[in-house]
């Protein structure tokens, strides 16, 4: 076969942009001009082979760019990468170019083959591994140091030359999507794949996830509202309620993984090999040899790491975790305050001041949380950790256990030491309502809003009567790059995190918790998917194949919620009743049921499979052939002897 | 290079028997010739193009078949079973024919390049892997049917037409072995690289870990013997040996897999990939298509397995669990009976009598133990698993619950329903000890005992004066050939995680525990290598990165002591002065302290590392190189276009 395409498929005619690269105003040309030119360049001289065009805006100013690739480019590119398609036998392979024709839906003219964000994410991998040669630092900026093996694009983002890189919206795919995924009111599930093929893998695993997390809670939600219609208080009713609670989040969890393994199975991301993890943008230290990599590039020593993280940001984080406790003793003071105002002076306002604490309280904590996300961030990256992986664990573990302490100690105080049932009811429910009022605001509305009133007064300033889809590409490029940029899923798990606690650390005391929840969710998968389509610059596809540290983080939730509900349980009246002789069975018998419910959800969670058995015999399969591959290049080699 | 050894070296010159095959006494003529054409057969024909000599007997019967292969062909054996081994620069990589030159100690002349051992695994490895062509049977024996791709040993093994296969010993280096290992009285840690060398693996690993094991209880058996000698019973000492132990048992079982990682990359089985599994030998079921391979082979359905395990093999598990529980309460029936003899006439003999039941219930426990364990082995083998490891991890579960009841069953129920602590440290002294000789006794010294003295026979009988250096091959087979099997080593775990459980779940009451368990490891090593060398036929080497699912149940263990402990150390009367008004802030305390304990247990085992850094790094080096290697020849494909 003749290959009929070559890179000379550079014709403008082909020229669709993806991705926009901003550069700082008044960089200088020389600057320009070498790294224009070494992103087209070919690969053999150590160039990304790229698309550049730059973008003349209506004041003349030229900083911007716009980058594509031909279609060879982006097909050699996903093997790179790589990317795992889908077959036309049905089963999931590794994309090679040799091998092209035996993938679904592949043709030489079909560029739809790949999608947008994969083309998307396929050019800034290809921008990101863009490295120094033999330059000591960046034409025209002395003070922005390079050394071979350097990726330019991060010291260019790191010195302020680069001010940011973002992939295009596609308005009309863009369109297609949001009324799919919430445009009209219906009931059924998100367009996952679509999502998927949108925003990529996380985004869509996330979303995923809301909703798998949303049907869950129903069951939940659905035997916890007649607790509340007929106010039954039946020990055992409340024990029944909490066992299933309790058992049903284990299975839960489980049942995710499986479920989990499917979509990123038919994703191609669950067969994906780790790529290797570059530094951090953010590391810094001293020019060293990489004794993994055998390069030249910044070394930090483990120890200083070490003791900085020990010496100074654990001492830190237990004294915001006393902070956290001293705000919550003031709280339970002003608790205090308003109910001896109420009796006092009983009128509508005083009881109706009864609830101001509470609200005070559930706001200070939201605020809390987000300045102590500030401080976590600014430690963590102190730390100076070399991976972004170890970056994120361990800013993961800071915020969880704040946010945990700052949620849940005024809960844990009122059941455990106060033992006022009635009141870590009510406590339980304005938090929980409080709080989701507030994200929903915060997170969604707020910046809709913002976003809306800019995006009317852009508009109104470019041209005064053009819908949507009539926007030029300058236009396009100069609304969305002053778009906000999504940060990531971290803050909307962390939501949802903080949501299990309040439906499974208390679930007995308030069976209502999850019908909250489950509204909540409902609501949450329409202001984040608004977020997502309307308010934010579309980020880059990051492939993944599971939801990580958080199926961890929820795991030891529900190992904690046992142990809450245990003692909860065994704290209510009607249970003491049961035990009126010796108070001593009673602790014997809760302790018992305890460890039987933890024994029980650690051999659940050893029975149930991780993965559905299809996809077992599926991944058997391909290192089967793999093996068998690698055996006969083995036995034709020795052939040959 | 000119290639200098041609497949043609297989002159009996070079032959070096490595391999004894031994065939049903009066097998016909065709098998045999059909048989040992296919192993001499070259590769391109479907043999192994291994070396075959028969070995003539005095008595003129031909049934003993040598093997053994060219240099050249071990070499590129090696290569198939993807050997990893030393290079010169120090890495440890994937033995490749090609690349051969670059591994330390290579000569094309120097034979000691692979050890006897992974000769011999290797041999048996293409043995193994010998496969039917298109025989529909095995040539005259018309029952023993033969479908395309089935491995013709397994079929003759359990047609009975081949009786065994067993690699020869090398009675110079068992020698010098013997010699370095207990042949002479010092004080330092066993020859593990030896060992290795010789047997493998899995038995290095085995002795490995038996040595650490022993090692780790020191420091408890050491803080132990004061307790015994000055008859300590403060409960402030008692918490703070038990809370030592519970965190050292943590640190022990978390340190091991550090060590186990150094050990098994040094040997190379950390990196050595795992091979495709095949159905094990006796599993069986109608002829179908694996829908992983797409090969024919016998397919049975998994709901029919699912059906045997729950509605037969755990009902009998069960009834063997009450049984044994049974067994357990006739035991109090004559302890009773004994203490209340010993009451009525107060004598020596009588005193003496105390001690019967405890040592009459330990010989029925170890002789339960040990019926049990064949039921079991049947029970699973009629579950009828596919995959060898499969019916290890069910036979191993089978085997764990129901001595773990047997043997521990006794002491909760003195513990937590009698509450006589007395009674319980003697027990315990008693259980322990009784078991440890026992064992000692059927599992080492009878074995040796019976076979030195047919050995003695045998010699007598062949030839009167000469010595072991002398024998002929025919003799050094005709001997080794009735020695026994070593079955693996799952009893050796077992008989450790027991008497893990003895240190450890009660270790509070009778701190002298760790140093019987100290003193038995010792002699144990010495037994147990005495048993290898001298009592069993050498077995198969079989490489493996880790003890596997003991990890997994010495962690439980560890787990559950904490749970006894925390009970016992509450118990105690000392504790219980400390809280004189109020048994219900005992047991809170005595549960909050156990919470603690387990989670403290969890985050230690989260935090320390499975591998240490060091090897982490040079995993990390080979992953990065094997990912560059892909992306060169991405690279120099995609330059080619």
């Amino acid at each position: 076969v003749v290959e009929s395409w070559s890179f000379l498929d550079t014709v403008e005619s082909n020229f669709r942009p993806l991705v926009v690269i901003e550069l700082a105003k008044g960089t200088k040309e020389e600057t320009i001009e070498w790294f224009t030119k070494r992103i087209v360049d070919k690969k053999a001289n150590g160039g990304a082979q790229l698309l550049i065009k730059p973008l003349v805006m209506e004041n003349g100013v030229e900083n911007i760019y716009l980058v594509g690739a031909s279609h060879l480019r982006l097909l050699l590119g996903a093997e790179t990468v790589g990317l795992v398609k889908e077959c036309s036998d049905n089963s999931m392979r590794t994309f090679t170019y040799s091998s092209r024709k035996t993938f679904k839906d592949f043709a030489d003219d079909n560029h739809n083959f790949l999608t947008m964000a994969e083309c998307q994410y396929i050019i800034k991998h290809e921008l990101e591994n863009l490295r120094a040669k033999n330059e000591k630092m960046i034409p025209g900026y002395p003070q922005a140091k390079l050394y071979p093996g350097k990726s330019i694009v991060r010291r260019l983002l790191t010195s302020g030359i680069l001010v940011q890189i973002f992939p295009l919206h596609d308005r009309e795919e863009l369109k297609k999507l949001r009324h799919s995924w919430y445009g009209r009111v219906k009931v059924g599930y998100q367009p996952l794949d679509d999502i998927r093929c949108y925003f990529g893998e996380t985004i869509a695993l996330y979303f995923g996830f809301l909703e798998y997390f949303t049907f869950a809670l129903i069951p939940m939600a659905v035997i916890g509202i007649p607790y509340y219609v007929f106010a039954w208080e039946d020990y055992d009713k409340y024990v029944m309620f909490a066992t299933f609670n309790l058992l049903w989040s284990t299975v839960i969890l489980e049942v995710w993984k499986r479920i989990c393994a499917v979509l990123t199975y038919r994703w191609g991301t669950l067969l994906m090999k780790r790529q290797f993890e570059e530094p951090r943008p953010g590391f810094h230290g001293v020019l060293g040899i990489n004794p993994v990599t055998g390069r030249e590039e910044p070394v930090y020593s483990s120890l200083k790491r070490q003791l900085r993280i020990y010496l100074v940001s654990l001492p830190f984080v237990c004294l915001c975790l006393y902070f956290s406790l001293y705000v919550m003793m003031i709280y339970f003071d002003l608790e205090q305050w308003a109910l001896d105002y109420h009796k006092e002076n009983e009128s509508n306002f005083s009881s109706l001041m009864l609830y101001v604490p509470s609200i005070i309280y559930a706001v200070v904590i939201e605020i809390m949380n987000r300045i102590y996300r500030y401080a976590a961030e600014f430690l963590t990256s102190w730390e100076n950790h070399r991976l972004e992986s170890s970056y994120q664990n361990h800013l993961i573990l800071k915020v969880l256990v704040f946010n945990f302490l700052n949620c849940f100690a005024s809960l844990f105080y009122i059941a455990f030491v106060l033992f006022d049932m009635k009141l870590l009811r009510q406590s339980l429910a304005t938090l929980l309502i409080t709080s989701q009022i507030l994200n929903q605001f915060a997170e969604s509305l707020l910046p809709y809003w913002l976003q809306k009133r800019y995006n009317r007064r852009m508009k109104k300033r470019l041209c005064s009567q053009k819908t949507d889809r009539d926007l030029s590409i300058a236009e396009q490029v100069n609304m969305e790059k002053e778009m906000g940029t999504y940060l990531g899923t971290f803050d909307d798990y962390l939501e949802l995190f903080l949501q299990f606690g309040y439906v499974s650390l208390f679930s007995c005391v308030y069976p209502l918790a999850a019908v909250f929840a489950v509204l909540n969710n409902i609501t949450e998968i329409y202001s984040d998917a608004l977020k997502m389509c309307r308010v934010y610059k579309r980020p880059f596809a990051e492939p993944t194949a599971n939801i990580g540290v958080w199926q961890l983080a929820f795991e030891t939730m529900s190992v904690i919620s046992v142990v809450t509900n245990c003692i909860l349980i065994g704290m209510s009246p009607q249970v003491d009743a049961l035990f009126p002789d010796s108070k001593m069975d009673l602790v014997l018998t809760v302790a018992l049921v305890e460890h039987l419910l933890l024994a029980i959800k650690f051999i659940m969670a050893f029975v149930i499979p991780d993965k559905p058995r299809d996809i077992q015999m599926k991944l058997a399969k391909l290192e089967f052939e793999s093996l068998e591959a690698l055996k006969q290049q083995v036995r034709a080699f020795q052939m040959q002897l």
